[in-house]
């Protein structure tokens, strides 16, 4: 092992293993998290080339395969709970992007969850078989997630008891779905049902798109791959054009909204009732930001470890770069931000869980609040980690820019969580209407509960300078802080149900007050998310136990609260929330946790647990010995398969001969 | 034309036409630009099929085979003037990098400043006729920019009247140059010069690689391509390994720096000679800066206009995203940005030109101030441009990440400037380095002259609070604004000052407290450069003649300085320059400004004036045509070649008929 490694890693002040266990919810999580990886990592047929040297078509291809051994492997191993098939996937792909993740993802659950049971005999286990290979196709080359937007029509046809779908303009083209372009045989297909000259809105069918056997496009089907992204090479983003395509009535999903044999529609029961995937998968994304961003951390502290560059003092021999202020500053604050957001990714699961079992139990109470704030944390979490991600890639200098870094692939891997599942901007906007809504009521003298009670406290006049009041504030005291970042979530709401009021005022009407008030609407959101963060980091620190790492998680929580703070020290100011030197105190103490961090910061990142295979990075390594596997990698490189390039005998030659 | 895009186009309250001449600097420059660019666009031998759709090396191929003829070109069309053969290059390889970068831009020039009139006879012309091809090699696999750090070795033989160059270890091996793996037959590498025993610090040496005739590697040349990176797929960033590699006494570039036949060592007459080029390029990526965010915010502002999404009014058709609030809070900024900088970068150039005049007449005295500035401004201007790029694909929703848009090839071709040339963070300490002197000398009574005389006024006691206290301060007014950004400045070198001493005052050396007040030096040096781009963009304004141009780049720049006071409020309030209600007028007035430059948005992009060939985005098309070249585009895709990949027969078919 690199000795510089070595030295951090006994120099730290905790057992990082202990930390490992927290993590990951208790030391039997830990050994069975482990078990199922070395099952993944360990055999053989799942070993594959370095992707970076592969074409896409070729990355394509090893991705099915290892898609298709994945399903025959959960079945030999017996793999059953959820989360262990998640884990067995997770590291089969090594937390890349494949194939079947719509299959999986979207297009099963959605069986499980909206067909009726003649359906789900008809298609889950042929699905789950890998015979029927689906997706999930909504969104539509001219439109996103505006449902009313959708132009795919199912035009229902009693005489012959069929649906007739159809693309009818270019932006209907159903575009961007996960192993649409060749990998599926089926697709779910949302689409505007037309019953008895009627349009019932948007509904989903089952459409067989490519035939069984063959797998070639059935007529009226064209279906294509996207073309190249920026990222996602694995995966078959498709298009697809309907053209008069007919399918079963039974080939509608009618657990909840139905169609007669005769076309009479009957309505569902509830709207509610397709809310639950979304808030899901925008939950998954919040733990996926502290995954995404703690792989990208240990990459770059690792790296910053053994990377000696430069002078501290003349003549001395170069410094391990993590020991500058300015590259501490980079990296400590995204670790810190990682192990709040593994924190708040994990509640997000809990919370997803105990109010879907309300909900089963018919209590919906709580699913306004649930799809608020997955909302609000998908936007701010992946926001903050997709920047981070970035961040950590440049502070490794002209090396992050190789592929060999594994930086380059995880920001692209990640970076589309800002977008899918919900837009960032729109998903602020969403929490944003929550909150303008819980004011209003808390205004008219409504009692909340939830994250949102802080904004009682505002009509019941107790006014936010009053801690910059209290002239003694411990900077240090976390609880306080904690408060400070609510008065500031509570002061961005007020000032953006005022400006709503001024805008309201000024114009014809609501949407265009909402418009004109968005950007205040989306700060208030942001504000309301960090305080959520900031207070769940907070809580966490009560259920640690071991005291060197409670006294660790303190200084990171610490070091998340105040740097987030000296990052927005205009909002504290502003509200009278702080006061001046209480700010330049803050900013002090930011660099002085620096220095407390320093000495952790390895075994810090050590703590996520990754194995190389996993953050296949010659940067990141675990061993520290980069130099030597960089120019082993290099020398894979396609271009150097021969000594001289063809291109040099077909231009350079001729023209120098020429001359 | 895309209906919207026409609306958009006759709303504009100006002829787009005469800002395109201001840009250019006149409207003769404009024409030639054209000429140059069709010259380039339209002739046949130039095209090339779309990049996105060919592998590493077809990209590499294509690049080399352009290089070569736009060498034969420059000369036939007889382009002499250096910044036309910018453009001619520029629009042959559409300002992607290529693999003669390095050769032209570092590999001429080094030749031209640092060889003796021999060398350059022996070199120059057969360099310029392509028959030598070279590059130039300093970073190292284990080193970057710190000189002394670098490990190569060249050592005098005076037997032979030889150099032998060695790289010592696997961190010794050059990394990274452009044009180094595959392309260059020469290399200029930077060495540690022993003679007679004695290290004489680095010197460049010109090492041929290749045997010219065959382009075979030399005896104890190891060289080849370093591997995909992120982007830059075109150019063969290279590694070499010397072994024991001999090049005649008369290979050193000894126009400063020589050594005799017996070994004898003559210094250089001053250091400060190689200073040139590397002040340069940084003078040439402000421009870069502002070039590749404008071609960002084109394509972004363009779909903008022509999306239409979701709903601001119940029932009413989906409106123009360039409607909603907060897409106009991502792209406006931004687009005011990219003036800012252009005209930015225009003041560079000409400063750098007017230096170096200055020094060829033997006056050094403004160099400390040029050095300082480029470094500095090179930093500020990548980092904002380089996140900018990225807010603006991701303002395109999914399609931002379709490798269509153009958007991804935008942001990996110009994020490495935040790197090369000088990482970020270092030219930011290094701008510190020339604050705190500079500020140091005023305190000592010194009067300073230049962008930094401000400092001056710090020592005179007149007190920052004295704009706030003005209470009458009218937010419109650019000159108070200015006056408010150079208080900031101003407090923020101070403060980091301050900061300094404390560190002393507790620590051992100096080194340790710069080390401990780099963060607080980074923060002035930003505060410094960005009020010299606020000043800049301010002075601007006054040489508009033209009424209506006048109006709206006035417009601009009120944004630009009200948009940086927003995002900064905390400084302008911690400091007292700006007081809490001020600070409310500029988020108002910042929303009030959105909807003034609204109707402006498409004709500002369009005088950044760059052709669909170069923009190569379907999103960003002049027409606005976006969706059905869309999918023209996505059925070339090579995963579209076959109906049927064949992935199914190998992988899927199996499984599906075993179960």
């Amino acid at each position: 092992m690199n000795p510089d490694l070595r030295k951090e890693r006994e120099s730290a002040s905790f057992h990082t293993e202990a930390l490992i266990h927290i993590l990951d919810g208790g030391a039997e999580k830990t050994r069975r998290r482990r078990e199922i990886e070395a099952l993944a990592l360990n055999d053989p047929e799942l070993q594959h080339e370095d992707l970076n040297f592969l074409s896409r078509s070729e990355r394509y291809d090893m991705a099915v395969k290892k898609s298709a051994l994945m399903v025959r492997k959960i079945r030999e191993h017996a793999i059953s709970n959820p989360e262990e098939i998640m884990w067995f996937k997770s590291y089969v792909h090594r937390w890349r992007p494949e194939p079947l993740d719509l299959h999986l993802g979207m297009f099963l659950p959605t069986i499980l969850n909206q067909a009726t049971p003649e359906q789900q005999d008809r298609f889950f286990m042929p699905a789950w078989n890998l015979q029927i290979i689906g997706t999930y196709a909504q969104t539509e080359m001219g439109h996103g997630s505006f449902i009313r937007g959708l132009e795919t029509t199912a035009t229902y046809d009693p005489s012959t008891q069929e649906f007739v779908l159809n693309s009818p303009t270019v932006t209907s083209i159903k575009w961007w779905p996960g192993g649409l372009g060749k990998t599926s045989n089926h697709a779910i297909v949302l689409a505007q049902l037309y019953t008895q000259g009627q349009c019932k809105g948007l509904h989903a069918f089952i459409v067989p798109i490519r035939k069984m056997g063959t797998h070639e496009p059935l007529p009226g089907v064209v279906v294509g791959d996207i073309g190249p992204k920026f990222g996602y090479d694995e995966v078959d983003n498709g298009y697809l054009k309907l053209e008069n395509v007919r399918v079963p009535r039974e080939n509608m999903l009618m657990r909840y909204a139905k169609v007669m044999p005769d076309g009479t529609y009957m309505k569902p029961p509830s709207d509610k009732l397709t809310y639950g995937t979304m808030v899901f998968i925008r939950s998954m994304i919040v733990g996926d930001s502290a995954r995404a961003l703690s792989q990208a951390c240990t990459i770059a502290i690792r790296y910053s470890a053994v990377r000696h560059q430069s002078e501290l003092k003349p003549g001395d021999p170069e410094p391990q770069i993590l020991d500058y202020q300015t590259q501490q500053y980079k990296l400590f604050p995204l670790l810190v931000t990682a192990y709040a957001f593994r924190f708040v990714g994990s509640f997000m699961r809990e919370m997803y869980h105990r109010i879907t079992g309300d909900m089963n139990d018919g209590d919906y109470s709580q699913l306004p609040e649930l799809h608020a704030l997955s909302a609000g944390l998908k936007a701010f979490t992946s926001w903050v980690a997709s920047a981070g991600i970035e961040e950590c890639r440049m502070s490794c200098g002209g090396h992050g820019y190789s592929r060999s870094s594994g930086l380059p692939d995880i920001y692209v891997t990640f970076s589309p969580s800002c977008t899918y599942e919900g837009e960032n901007t729109v998903m602020m906007l969403q929490t944003a209407r929550y909150l303008f809504k819980s004011y209003t009521q808390a205004k008219s003298g409504q009692k909340l509960s939830g994250t949102v009670s802080y904004l009682n406290d505002l009509c019941s006049h107790i006014q936010p300078q009053q801690v910059a009041s209290r002239p003694m504030m411990n900077i240090n005291d976390i609880s306080r802080l904690v408060e400070a970042y609510q008065l500031r979530a509570a002061n961005l709401v007020e000032a953006a149900a005022r400006n709503y009021r001024m805008e309201l005022g000024r114009r014809k009407n609501k949407e265009e007050a909402w418009n004109s008030t968005s950007i205040d609407l989306v700060r208030a959101s942001g504000a309301h998310c960090h305080y959520v963060v900031v207070k769940l980091f907070a809580a966490k620190l009560s259920e640690i136990t071991d005291a060197a790492i409670h006294d660790v998680l303190n200084t990171l929580c610490l070091m998340y609260v105040l740097y987030g703070i000296s990052k927005n020290s205009g909002d504290f100011l502003h509200a009278g929330i702080l006061s001046d030197p209480q700010i330049s105190q803050v900013h002090q103490r930011v660099k002085e946790l620096l220095a407390v961090i320093r000495p952790n910061a390895v075994a810090l990142v050590d703590a996520f647990d990754y194995p190389d295979a996993v953050l296949a990075s010659v940067l990141g390594r675990y061993d520290g010995n980069v130099y030597e596997h960089m120019f082993e990698w290099a020398k894979k490189s396609p271009l150097n398969k021969t000594e001289v390039h063809k291109s040099f005998y077909k231009y350079l030659k001729p023209l120098q001969s020429k001359l």
